[in-house]
């Protein structure tokens, strides 16, 4: 393998967990996100040079990239290796795919400095390693969406079974990021392991109609269709102030709101900037109010997801 | 209100219970249905003056389209009354939507004799007063399809939303009733109230996948979709030879297979014509085979719905 060369790519920020769509509806934002640096070098080692942005491990062995780019070394027989250095744009611990943007970022980058030897859709895997290290569960509800952009559906772990959504045009995204610490196994540990069928059966309506809304650009069905009546009514006591920043969105003109990921980021969906912008100065008034910091971004949905630089 | 009119109209049997899609999703078949004559008279009376096919009873109280036009006549201020004649063509029990065959034609026909005061759309909920007679649950996922045709998504009960779906062209399904005894009820006892979050998470992957698949004409996805890990696996012990008739159908080059309803029918999905007589050839044998008497019955998605004779 010809050593030497080398790329940078941006990898975006997500949001799993869309209301109803627990564990199987995710999409990517723009703007935000993780850039990487990579360079193959002749030594079969991983070398992760710098991280900027956030504290984290520079040892291979216990960062999501050195996972990821480990197993897709040996899958591929690579007997080079790879320096790289990261910008986390993500927070870690924010609920909007931290960890997946860098998986994401290195499957991509990593695969396009060895001649592409797998189409994009085909790293899923390989990021999803990142996640398995990350949250001690390999979910692929942000590294797809980070990896191929636009909404995107898991239909099925085993196998896996990914589909593609095509994003309506004028649906706008308001993610708020407080800054108070959740962790991802903390808020799947207080879920409950057994559900009433009744409920149950009204979270598949909903996720029915949010992909039909999806997928017809109806934002009205949408907005209607954006209900958890599961996994937000436990986990949304985590968040500060949560239930009093959906009612004022709600009230200025979102389609719907939720939890981002497992928390604390809490996302919404507005029809037009316009109104993702109104959703945004509520959503700012509310934490400054209380006096916690917050990250605030507005955003259509991404569609191009991991891109060279 | 001017009497004397008359009119003939034909509902369809549906299925409902789309596999993956309880109580959320149905469909309608072409030819297969209830016929239902009726006449506005001077009397502010109902009279049911025969029913053909099936034994079932005339009084206007204890049959389905007496309670569907009693509601309208009282919603609508109606001070005449109404005469007909049903000749049956869904069998009571089988699964196929036979009450709400009558419900429909019932609601859909008072509707035309008085001027049609309601669209369509807003017969459901007098259709649904029949349901709740026949079964003791007023739901929409059969009387739905039988009235508006195509996919009817039942999103949410409270508010009623119901969203139709245009079903793919080349979808036809085959539909299998052996000639036992599963009483909706009955069926509706066996399920468990609670349920495992995980078998949930399964389950509204799948409904999202098959949403996609008929809205995308994917028949191949909507294949793979059609799982149902929830309610199958305990209502299919009450039909006699499902796992048969479910394996034998798959290898026949079905999409997919699941119950019709609360049983005892079963349905499939194939792509053309040809595949779906193929499967209608399987699954006769089968019930030859063991002894057990059946009806069968091939068609396209009916996308109609309720229609003047």
């Amino acid at each position: 393998m010809e050593t030497g060369k080398e790329i940078s790519v941006f990898a975006p920020a997500s949001v799993a967990n869309v209301t109803c769509g627990f564990d199987i509806l995710g999409f990517p934002l723009n703007g935000t996100g993780d850039k990487l640096w990579m360079k193959s070098i002749p030594e079969p080692v991983i070398k992760i040079k710098t991280i900027k942005g956030f504290d984290l491990p520079l040892d291979p062995e216990k960062n999501v990239v050195g996972v990821v780019i480990k197993k897709f070394m040996q899958d591929m027989h690579i007997k080079t290796g790879f320096e790289l250095s990261i910008r986390k744009g993500v927070k870690p611990g924010s609920g909007m795919g931290s960890s997946a943007a860098s998986a994401a970022a290195a499957a991509f980058a990593v695969n396009e400095l060895t001649g592409k030897p797998l189409a994009t859709k085909d790293l899923i895997k390989y990021a999803m390693e990142g996640e398995k290290l990350a949250s001690g569960n390999a979910h692929a509800d942000n590294v797809a969406p980070a990896l191929l952009g636009n909404f995107i559906l898991i239909r099925s772990y085993d196998p896996l079974d990914i589909i593609q959504l095509d994003a309506p045009e004028e649906l706008y995204c308001t993610v708020v990021h407080p800054h108070i610490q959740v962790k991802t196994e903390d808020s799947r540990m207080i879920l409950k392991k057994q559900i009433p069928l009744k409920k149950a059966i009204e979270q598949w309506g909903n996720v029915a109609g949010l992909i039909t809304g999806i997928l017809t650009s109806d934002y009205e069905l949408i907005g209607r269709s954006m209900k958890d009546v599961i996994i937000e009514p436990v986990r949304s006591i985590l968040i500060p102030k949560f239930d009093e920043v959906k009612s004022s969105v709600m009230k200025a003109g979102a389609l719907g709101c939720g939890i981002s990921g497992s928390g604390p980021s809490i996302f919404t969906f507005s029809q037009g900037e316009k109104n993702a912008a109104k959703v945004q100065r509520k959503m700012s008034h509310i934490y400054k109010t209380l006096g916690v910091d917050f990250d605030i971004y507005v955003s259509r949905i991404n569609k191009q997801g991991t891109q060279v630089l």
